[in-house]
């Protein structure tokens, strides 16, 4: 029989997580104070975030130690298969070895527990006994409250309103984890009530939640508040999806020709992509592609320059591909991934030629999760059914090329909580939407003017 | 740090399922002919059944060979962990070592694929197109979708019409693996025509899906029906979940003196026990628990008598625990395991000693299945939270008693598509419910008189 899946023991989970700060050109460029506009000071973020994670922000270390206690709790679905896609490879009929991190196994399903754990216990450790966030479709939001749950913390969500509507199964989820959920734009902070005021039918979005998590958070000495991706700590926590696939990868004694994930704020992707990204700045040749909806274009039609990472403009400013922080996605898009912005080490990396950035439509995607789910058995989220559109496209350019590629990509997550928007793929209701780039150009017109 | 999960690489899966019926005292009693009511021929049965799947029904071999494509697919989500539940131990405070395998892995969310790619196998072998099968809650349907779908073979679910509205999701996800599913009672068979003929507004019940689902199968020439739980050959599929279990236990020089899984049909309990009671039937001490519902009291409150397997008396006759072929669950009832019969070698095993049933109320069901999700992180299906019930119970037990007892369970499926469920939990909704001993005697007063 064919071996379909490379595993890892438990004691093989890496220790360390893997900064690729030291290993770019040039070092990401400072957050700006919102009100300022001059660099932050760490005290300016210690309002919102424990000195922990502050420090990992902003390390220049390579390596970065994880917690026993963080490893701990990994280890209930840790390390993750990487599997050998023969399913899909036949279904396409390619030459191309294709291989997946299957990051759906965690109790959130998604790879989000990865620094979800790690910011709960830092918070911990600082000694926060509550902590905010925002969730769209759910997986962050999920995750935070399994997470916040383990270390005896409060947690709150703000749900972007449309979402909670359209998957209240999320939000039972989150309250079988103890979490409280409020919808947003809500009446409990001044950001949503100011949102509110102008439009009381505002379906939210991920920035308007994020200004509503950060007001509730900076409001109350004991509340921290916690992100789910864009930031470097964040991005730094999911690296140990790319070095346990680089170990298995060892095993089997093969090297990736094309590494894939799926970007939103950026964290999946750079979980898997960054080790590899290392390697291809010591002059290793791999193609490593980022994939987003081109609903929601940030990297391949958005501007690289300073933005706010929330609508209310509480947050810093980082330098980060952006649509504007008002940007709300259009209705119609039901292929997730819709954050106005990026992770600004995702922008350092396309920057220096390290990523090559991409858009998919989202017909294509639910397509290629079709093709996915009946070649390979399970169903995945539209998220992780961006990089499944790329890897269809690079197997098939692979067989026109007669070229026998080792394509690897970021299983992020299962699609259990959206059979809705798999209804709407099966009514023929998704309709394909370019967002314009003039509306890109108006947004950024808004912003405020630097020195 | 801990060893939390025992795992096995894909190359020590098992490679043949072990069959009880060479180690009980009496054999099965024969099945019978609903029309003579004397014993089936294999005639009788080859008309839904393919040959092999009937040889495996009927046979006395203490072991049977699982098939590469089989044993290849299984290796998606097998050999699934054994799992050590640190934190429900410590939420529990108990001396006692719970161990579960996690059979909610598979694509499926559950343990129900280990016989539907069997299933699916054997009727493709055999020139089947076809298959035709019912479902309640959605697992089963899901899972033998799942399967037809691998092997090319059309599939058509009649689900329960009640669940079909309060899980549409699990419809979806049938859809997405290329099922066709009608809810049930429908217009397209007899069965159904007759049942909404007296009742319009019939909710359904497994027994009237069944029946549809057998007429279908045994009126087309390239159709054959599938059965998720209660026969001989589907319990016997499932026993590569407990043959795993053995295997993990022995790397780490444990023996359980306490098994447990819940039961509707008793296919993931039959998975897991059975090589247990093999066990106990050669004289080692294991006390072995099968948990149900109050409000489903097949093998608590039913009898051990000849009933049919469907509400329209097309199927034949098996011995076994009894509610009465026309049980209806009631309303109130979340969850899960709702099926008026039991399979007839859980009904030898109980009857012979091995085995020893227990009923859990619905709230203390939710409980544990809380429980088990703040402290193992993964939110458990209604079905599997009746074995976790009967654990907490044997756990606190083991700490009033001051004993070291080490508990193995089944951890059958994941409760991502039960979030109404839930809700209902939360809401207050759900009500406790004991099956009245009466309607019992009433249902089993319509049987046939047998001579």
């Amino acid at each position: 029989m064919q071996q379909r899946k490379i595993t890892l023991d438990e004691n093989q989970i890496p220790r360390q997580w893997l900064n690729i700060i030291p290993y770019l050109k040039n070092p990401p460029a400072p957050y700006l104070n919102p009100q300022t506009l001059e660099p932050a000071s760490p005290e300016d973020m210690a309002v919102i975030f424990p000195e922990a994670l502050l420090q990992q922000e902003m390390s220049t270390d390579p390596w970065i130690d994880i917690p026993d206690p963080v490893l701990d709790f990994l280890s209930i679905w840790r390390p993750t298969p990487l599997v050998r896609a023969y399913g899909l490879e036949k279904a396409l009929n390619t030459p191309a070895k294709i291989y997946y991190k299957n990051e759906s196994l965690s109790p959130a399903g998604s790879h989000k527990p990865n620094t979800a754990i790690a910011q709960a216990y830092y918070n911990k450790m600082a000694g926060v006994k509550r902590m905010t966030t925002e969730t769209g479709a759910g997986q962050w939001g999920c995750a935070l409250s399994l997470c916040c749950n383990h270390f005896d913390l409060e947690c709150k969500v703000y749900m972007v309103k449309v979402s909670s509507q359209q998957k209240p199964h999320r939000l039972t989820m989150m309250r079988i984890w103890g979490a409280s959920v409020t919808p947003s734009p809500s009446d409990e902070t001044e950001a949503g009530r100011s949102i509110l005021a102008q439009d009381p039918d505002s379906p939210g979005s991920l920035g308007i939640a994020i200004s509503e998590a950060v007001e509730d958070a900076a409001k109350r000495d004991d509340t921290k508040y916690g992100l789910g991706s864009v930031l470097n700590h964040v991005l730094l926590h999911q690296t140990i999806i790319g070095l346990e696939a680089m170990k298995q990868l060892e095993q089997i004694e093969i090297e990736p020709d094309v590494v894939i994930g799926c970007v939103g704020g950026g964290s999946n992707f750079a979980g898997l992509a960054f080790p590899f990204c290392v390697e291809k700045s010591a002059g290793k040749d791999i193609q490593i592609i980022a994939v987003e909806p081109t609903a929601c274009p940030t990297m391949t039609k958005g501007v690289l320059t300073y933005d706010f990472g929330d609508t209310a403009k509480m947050t810093p400013l980082m330098r980060m591909h952006t649509l504007g922080h008002d940007f709300i996605p259009p209705g119609i898009h039901a292929g997730g991934l819709r954050y106005h912005g990026v992770g600004p080490l995702i922008s350092c990396a396309i920057e220096e030629g390290l990523v090559e950035p991409r858009s998919v439509p989202q017909t294509s995607i639910f397509n290629a999760a079709i093709t996915f789910a009946r070649s390979e058995g399970i169903v995945p989220a539209p998220e992780a059914s961006h990089a499944v559109a790329a890897v269809v496209d690079e197997a098939i350019k692979a067989r026109e090329e007669g070229k026998e590629k080792t394509i690897l990509f970021n299983f992020c997550g299962h699609g259990h909580f959206d059979m809705t928007a798999y209804e709407s793929y099966f009514g023929g209701k998704l309709i394909d939407y370019e967002y314009p780039e003039e509306k890109v150009k108006e947004a950024l017109a808004r912003l405020p003017k630097l020195a």
